[in-house]
């Protein structure tokens, strides 16, 4: 079960979300990775273990490469925290509608009397 | 335009979850959102500064009450590049499968010569 505190925090950072955005596209050495971020590897991995904790990202050695890969799971989990408000939001705004027809309707069959 | 890091990192809280779960619900004032937390106002006020300042939630003065409502803008921010991320990680899978199948096809051909 991914911890919702340590993946938003994972995401509340540009280098972060753009490392994600990368490993969309496929799984990349963390060499390649910070090549494109212009980062000193120190600061970078800094960011790869934010990642890493928060279950975003997995990395494995192959050969004498580190190599990333996305692990949606956690992604989704954030996915599915923000639709579920939404959809309450949307619920209740649905609801609103309802009263505020209702009560228009109601003010109609008044002024006709 | 909202900003990632800041509605992000707004997230990042279970606190303020808690608090956008709650105003998805419908407004309320600072007063019962504080109480429901049983936390004492001026750190539920730090709380409540960091989701103003990420535009998920916006609060006024009713009378002697600060009233907060929820600015679902923000977070449908936050929905949205999640969903754009996913889609991208969908199709390089997508791909990979066909690729696959295209292996095992040519393989299965092979075979039979």
């Amino acid at each position: 079960m991914a911890n919702l505190d340590q993946v938003f925090h994972s995401l509340s950072d540009g280098t972060r979300r753009a490392v994600i955005a990368q490993l969309a596209n496929g799984p990349a050495s963390i060499g390649d990775l910070a090549q494109r971020h212009h980062m000193a590897l120190p600061s970078f991995m800094k960011h790869i273990r934010v990642l890493e904790e928060s279950e975003i990202v997995t990395s494995r050695k192959r050969g004498r490469v580190r190599m990333c890969e996305l692990r949606p799971s956690a992604l989704t989990a954030a996915q599915d925290w923000l639709e579920q408000e939404r959809r309450k939001w949307e619920t209740r705004l649905d609801q609103l509608d309802v009263f505020i027809e209702t009560l228009a309707a109601k003010e109609m069959t008044n002024e006709k009397k």
